[in-house]
């Protein structure tokens, strides 16, 4: 990423519309050996610093890590500080990514609002990438209760003290293609006006 | 939102790429009086719960504001808890935006990730209202250090105790086209396997 192009490039022949890039997106952990291009992931990253930003403070720095050692380290790192009810999903692949991605903030740009800021450039980078053919997955880099986790990743990658590392993103080609997911209906999760108690079972009741 | 159709409805002629619904989203805060059909909200809430969520637990739930009283009381609350560094942008366009959604998360489903998941559903909303043609912006239902805040939207939306509000967007036709947005260069934000402190100034200095 040391040479970036004045201009996006252009790697896509169909461009993917924004709901196959949405609904076609997967949390993928398993990656093919292959490279990602820079400029492939020059497009990505160009396209998560549109996301919005308290006051437009701009605060996200994105850390491109493809060293071996460190995407190991990076790995070691999440699975020290892997909750109890999680370790079914251990972070282990992380060392086996071709690319990961750190998406960070300025404490001194974001107003607050860090995480939120964080979270908002990385929700974007995951659909730049899925509409990409990149496969990717959203990782946490911080824990509140557990200071260690985001102190071990800043002095992995170097930040500053006014910067915090938010969420850690693998990209890399899926080995294989994503089986299709089962989500709530919308029956279950959308509210009229107030929270409507009665459709939390599962349906909602007749009148 | 009380009649979900089975099927998505299709009101788009041209599907809006991923790429433009990025690069053409900004924050709109002035709205036109007309409503946000319906049919268009739950094609937006549809790809909304698409994003990625901790264990896929899937805990977020959208509350859909059109009350004109409810919208107005919401602008009331985010201005009395708004802090005094954003009060150059005060809230008060809330009260005349056609619809607001509520986004909210379950606490018993969200493995301690609650801001993470509701912040990551958000910014797919914000992208498939933009992609839409609506406008909208995103607002933070919480703060850390005035509970308050939260408190108040949850007593409004009558949120049971173990669903915490995340986000409020207010959506509608924007009034203007908007501006183009100057973003900061990647130079300036991106960053080879440890964070560069050499381009921190504005400029990447020579070797």
């Amino acid at each position: 990423m040391s040479r970036v192009p004045a201009a996006r490039a252009q790697s896509r022949v169909v461009p993917a519309t924004l709901d196959d890039a949405i609904v076609g997106r997967r949390s993928i952990r398993r990656y093919r050996p292959d490279a990602v291009p820079d400029a492939l992931l020059h497009e990505i990253l160009d396209l998560a610093r549109h996301a919005p930003t308290s006051m437009d403070g701009q605060p996200c720095h994105f850390v491109v890590i493809r060293d071996r050692a460190a995407c190991a380290r990076l790995a070691a790192i999440k699975v020290r500080h892997c909750p109890e009810d999680k370790k079914a999903f251990p972070c282990d692949f992380l060392a086996d990514a071709p690319v990961v991605v750190a998406v960070c903030v300025d404490r001194e740009r974001s107003h607050d609002r860090g995480v939120e800021n964080g979270v908002l450039a990385t929700a974007f980078l995951l659909l730049a990438a899925a509409s990409r053919g990149l496969g990717g997955v959203y990782l946490s880099a911080h824990r509140d209760g557990d200071p260690g986790l985001a102190a071990d990743i800043a002095a992995l990658l170097a930040l500053p003290a006014h910067v915090d590392p938010i969420a850690l993103v693998p990209l890399g080609y899926p080995t294989t293609a994503p089986v299709p997911k089962a989500l709530r209906p919308l029956e279950e999760i959308v509210h009229d006006e107030v929270f409507d108690r009665a459709i939390r079972a599962g349906g909602r009741h007749a009148p």
